[in-house]
């Protein structure tokens, strides 16, 4: 048996971050209500190294989620236990070999392009080895094409891709995907070698979870959403 | 009810990759026997870029994992799967706060160190960007350091520490620390402010699934095991 949270679950949160934006998409999908607690990656240093907020995360990132349970601070840790807690909707298929290759696809994203890419590996190319900005957007747009060319092979092959990637409703692969893509899309990366993928970030941005999970919609947000191209 | 394999399955590995180690350990810990087949990373300009594995990988990393009913190419996803579809000795613990920790922990390693210190980052670095191999080296400790010390700091406190991460049985934290721990050692880290890692790392030494996986043991290895520092 599972014991339910009696309070709000509360999501430490940032509104361009990729991880806490996968988290937000996940909770939307779940229908579960939660409050944010916006955290600012950049500004004065940074308000992941304030003592309150280090001591409840060590790993000086984010998200972090918190309810009445349990404090998890890892974006693919958060989903999984939100999938065991509230099962309903699925964001995992049901057989073990399915599950493996939806989870497979998400961590494409979340452990080969974003951790190489996110704001403290940028900042320490520029800061500390000295790169310039034209080295460090080199540098974030190889490891992003890399690794969107290896899910457009896959993607665009498997007899499993509907709508979405598995079927015809959203799951782990769009939570991580999404994210990506508005990334990518900011620094300005051409997404038309993508067709699948850009066909799956339409599918998504059609729906609610995944529109107020985003930039724009966020307590936090100091910019829009990047500009999405058309389907082809 | 989930169907079982026929067949021996196939791991597709190379004896010094961090995420192949990770899934033997999860293999021999779960009592699985399977075959290996080396995939080697760096010869040749790697063979994880041969046709016939690309077909099979479109991401060109190791490991992979066959069996009868799915292909899986991320080592967690692996482990997950494995997981599930042999249950006994179990690698999570069984609730699903307790679980998010474990995992948590592992992707700690997994998606925050690993990544940014495998084998194609540090070539990028040195080939692409020019670094030097002192700045490679700094690069790599520094990311290894900040995660180490993230974990210490976890396990150092948390009640739920016993020999091993989660209690007196090992599981998914120490199939991702021990393989980390062996890169650190190998790179020449000095170890002494981690003493509840360096426990852990000298418990999971103590049983043959560790040692079995370990570089040393694999019919591809080409060099011997770091040397371990004492437990203090």
């Amino acid at each position: 048996m599972i014991t339910k949270s009696n309070s709000k679950p509360r999501l430490y949160s940032f509104w361009r971050s990729s991880a806490a934006f996968r988290a937000r998409i996940a909770l939307n999908l779940k229908g579960i209500s939660y409050d944010i607690i916006p955290v600012h990656l950049t500004k004065n240093g940074g308000a992941q190294f304030d003592p309150e907020y280090s001591e409840k995360n060590p790993t000086h990132l984010v998200p972090l989620f918190e309810d009445d349970l349990a404090n998890i601070h890892q974006s693919l840790a958060i989903i999984e236990y939100l999938e065991e807690t509230h099962p309903s909707p699925p964001l995992l298929p049901s057989s073990p070999g399915d599950r493996a290759w939806v989870r497979s696809l998400a961590m494409d994203i979340a452990s080969d392009i974003h951790p190489i890419n996110n704001v403290r590996v940028l900042r320490y190319l520029l800061k500390n080895l000295g790169c310039s900005i034209e080295s460090k957007d080199i540098w974030y747009q190889h490891w992003v094409q890399l690794g969107l060319n290896s899910l457009e092979k896959q993607l665009s092959i498997d007899s499993r891709v509907g709508l979405f990637a598995y079927g015809d409703q959203p799951g782990l692969v769009e939570i991580c995907l999404v994210p990506q893509l508005f990334n990518a899309l900011n620094s300005g990366m051409d997404l038309s070698p993508y067709p699948t993928l850009v066909k799956i970030l339409h599918e998504c941005l059609k729906l609610p979870a995944f529109i107020d999970a985003s930039w724009e919609k966020q307590i936090d947000a100091e910019g829009s959403n990047p500009s999405i191209p058309p389907q082809k």
